[in-house]
């Protein structure tokens, strides 16, 4: 059996991905030692518990002692305070990395590290609407993309240290791509970003509406509002920070979506057929490719609507 | 074994829900004879050797003559035409019911039928993205609400013919309920007709976004995406008809829906926590509602996300 890829790999922020990310690791034996963090040491002790993690650090500062590897598994708006608090206590040649939906905050964020320490920021495109480390699974990347967005240098250690994390993702069956943060950042705005502002922001009409009651809204979710309330129900701080950290690309798509509703507002006061079929038509062949590149199952028994 | 519901049942439309109906009224042995007819000669064609009918009626006369149900399964923008086109040729004590998305237009529909005719309008409110008398199944209906909003007269032969329809549909497994038709089209604007409008919207806007690539968006599309390119791949021509024939209702909704995106945006630009994270946090609740309701399933494995 070959070695693990990593001696001692420290991940901050229990959650979900973090917790993931341990069950992952240890199911694909990628570190020899791991190390977990978190700010609530509640969540911390229940890590401990469900036996995914070898230790819980009583301090950032100790978490980093070892680690040749860390992934910061918080929320985007926590990375550049953590960088710049870890950032004396790493080891010389240690790799820092992250997980988050946004990433020109972590390209940033790496102006606290020394030049001796690697910063090669990712985003695993996987996750559910549940949050907490009971919530966590090992084949949680399996089959989904993970981009990273490596800084602009390109010396021998630090394609080196790229090429290790690009390894252990490849490792917990993801897939791997390259891009730049900023390119990132606004693909990510319209895939991601967006359509979970969107569910949030229907949930709340919903909500708003009083002659349609909580209770007929469950009932006839079927018609198609349930599809929203999966990625509604995610984690609120998270997503917080995703929209302040990222403000710029989601306002830009925001805006072509609302240019889109109006139009087809305007289509529907003036009982435009035309433009109405044609943009109801747009759909189908996304579908069939989104289905096609085995990133949604299609079965009918599941995907009732109407 | 007591005898079927209905001796002669006819349905129009032979598409997703027309011929699941078939198939679960077959199932169920609720008609002791069925003909199909659709506009379209090919579907009644495909209709008759999936074995799902005991006959294609050559004209919509000829459907008619001896049917005690007949079911209008076609986009709601038909039904007003076909009621006065089959109105002559029906029989004494017939009852005419439709399966529509919308209902005040089948209640105005119920205008050229005769007296000694009941007009049962119903929605089933479930469906796939999928079209065409292949795609349906018998239990589609299954543990899904079906709505009936009964025309305003008392009679006792009226009350007799709706109680039937409600037996037929709770005999395929359906869930039923009773509301006026101006209700049923407020409360589905909310939980099905908006989530579609918007999910077209979303397909729309990321379609004109010249610097993501397709690839990317369908690779991406875990990232939430997806979750509503499902409902974007609905029938086309069906929605036009939704959006035309509930056009008050819709454009009620979508601007509560878009008065919501506006405060979001404004919360955003002035990167506004507090108000972001309110609304990030409604969507919990009415989740678990739901999946507690048995209307959606929350398999971590499926609903993989972010």
């Amino acid at each position: 059996m070959s070695p693990p890829l990593f001696d001692h790999v420290c991940v901050v922020g229990l959650g979900l991905i973090g917790s993931s990310l341990l069950r992952a690791m240890r199911a694909a034996r990628l570190a020899d030692r791991t190390t977990g963090f978190d700010l609530d040491p509640a969540i911390g002790t229940r890590a401990l518990a469900l036996d995914i993690v070898d230790e819980i650090a009583p301090s950032l500062r100790d978490a980093m002692a070892q680690a040749d590897l860390v992934i910061l598994a918080t929320p985007v708006g926590a990375v550049d305070h953590l960088c710049a608090e870890i950032s004396p206590h790493l080891k010389s040649g240690a790799i820092v990395s992250d997980v988050g939906s946004v990433k020109t905050g972590m390209v940033t964020a790496a102006r606290h590290l020394p030049d001796d320490v690697f910063c090669v920021p990712a985003h695993p495109v996987a996750g559910t609407e549940q949050s907490g480390p009971e919530a966590g699974f090992a084949d949680l990347f399996r089959d989904r993309w993970c981009i990273l967005t490596p800084l602009p240098r390109d010396d021998a250690p630090y394609r080196a240290a790229l090429s290790r994390v690009e390894q252990l993702w490849q490792a917990m069956g993801a897939l791997t791509e390259c891009m730049s943060a900023d390119h990132h950042d606004l693909a990510l705005a319209i895939t991601s970003h967006l359509p979970h502002l969107i569910a949030f922001t229907l949930v709340g009409a919903a909500d708003d509406l009083e002659s349609v009651t909580e209770a007929e809204i469950v009932k006839y979710s079927a018609g198609g509002f349930r599809d929203f309330t999966r990625i509604a129900a995610s984690d609120p701080v998270m997503w917080r920070d995703v929209f302040l950290q990222n403000k710029d690309a989601v306002l830009e798509v925001l805006g072509r979506f609302t240019e889109e509703v109006a139009l087809l507002q305007r289509a529907i006061r003036w009982g435009d057929e035309e433009t109405l079929t044609a943009a109801f038509t747009r759909g189908r062949a996304l579908r069939r490719a989104i289905v096609d590149a085995g990133q949604e199952t299609d079965a009918p028994n599941f995907g009732r609507d109407r």
